[in-house]
């Protein structure tokens, strides 16, 4: 029997009108969707997904607790991966569901690793936070020979500090409850005014404000951007 | 007369399927299309788009030469930004069409530094050439906590040697005609193997290859990835 094929399917920031055609058509015509879920709770990428997804396709949740430890949620892609197998092993192709990029902070790249030795593997790419942040502010990331930087939040406040004085455009990602500590350290850079703050970007729940203005409680999905070095007039 | 608005319309990396479902609703229903095209020669963001683009609109066309001298680029975008500001007056929306994202490395934020003072604008995010290359690659950009740095290639030597020494996930764009001078810089770095070189990501020309097999003379559009850090087994 031909075993079936594992797909990585990016499906953007938020608005289910930013996913691709591709995605669009695999998720459309899938046999068995898997995507994770915070354990006890939703799946942002299933409700990105949601107005796709066959009601006749069987559904993997991979139940993923937030936790700083990591045993936890590797037991949670070792049970996901073994459920995605079977379904491979008996010819079914399996769809899995991601939030933005597959491969960019994007939980698929478990399920690939654990996966990708016996099966054919495809990953479609998604719209990332990145850019769906940078269009909803409007701020230019990238011209020309401009570097780009890309800081997770939960970095200590030294290492931060380091890569943000040697970065020209910036955008720090996983903001969350490391907001306060993040937004002392670009005041003591003196670049909170030149900052920009977004949550949930094309989302409902969107918003898009100068960081000086950022609320004290931020989500995971948050970042701040600041492009020092964005000349658009070229 | 209400103004028409402008829109930046990210269309990905290449296979016109990586279009987003909003893109692809924006153009099919476009009454004037812009974009730019190399002097004297095609548009590959015009080809991106071609089976979504209405007969029946009209297409600006900004023909931008590829020079290292900024001014006849700056002419070309001032000339579009002049047609696109007759259309947005006269009510009409103008759809500007971007291969990528339009404000990762995009034209669009020419055209939109010269307009957004005036008119509605809207900017739609696409899938970057960094996360499909990733896909295609098959490698996972970044995990956790990684840091992510994108480096133009045409930065000078010892530019990209300190940028390259503190990177972790590492994305070379633009390397074209660098390609020998990169990879001489990555040799000396004892990173060449590696590193994975992709060309033309998810179009029929498409190549993935290691940096080490990769060809003499490298297209504009190609890119060198190295991710040092990434442990996706989380």
């Amino acid at each position: 029997m031909t075993k079936g094929t594992l797909y990585g399917v990016g499906l953007g920031p938020g608005d289910p009108d930013l996913i691709t055609r591709k995605a669009a058509r695999l998720i459309e015509t899938a046999k068995v969707v898997a995507y994770p879920a915070l354990a006890g709770g939703d799946s942002l990428a299933r409700s990105i997904a949601a107005d796709l997804i066959p009601s006749t396709a069987r559904e993997i949740v991979m139940s993923v607790p937030m936790s700083r430890d990591r045993a936890p949620a590797q037991t949670a892609y070792d049970l996901g991966a073994l459920a995605i197998r079977a379904e491979l092993e008996a010819g079914r192709d399996v769809v899995c569901l991601c939030e933005g990029d597959p491969f960019f902070y994007g939980s698929f790249m478990y399920v690939h690793a654990r996966l990708k030795a016996d099966f054919r593997t495809e990953v479609v790419p998604g719209v990332t936070s990145l850019t769906a942040c940078a269009a909803r502010a409007e701020m230019p990331l990238a011209a020309r020979n401009e570097r780009v930087t890309i800081l997770p939040g939960p970095l200590p406040d030294d290492e931060l500090t380091a890569r943000i004085e040697g970065a020209e455009s910036l955008a720090i990602l996983k903001v969350g409850r490391h907001l306060p500590r993040i937004r002392a350290v670009l005041d003591r850079l003196g670049l909170t005014a030149q900052a920009v703050y977004v949550e949930r970007a094309t989302t409902p729940d969107e918003s898009v404000l100068p960081l000086a203005d950022a609320p004290e409680a931020a989500p995971y999905f948050s970042m701040i951007l600041l492009t020092k070095g964005a000349d658009p007039w070229l």
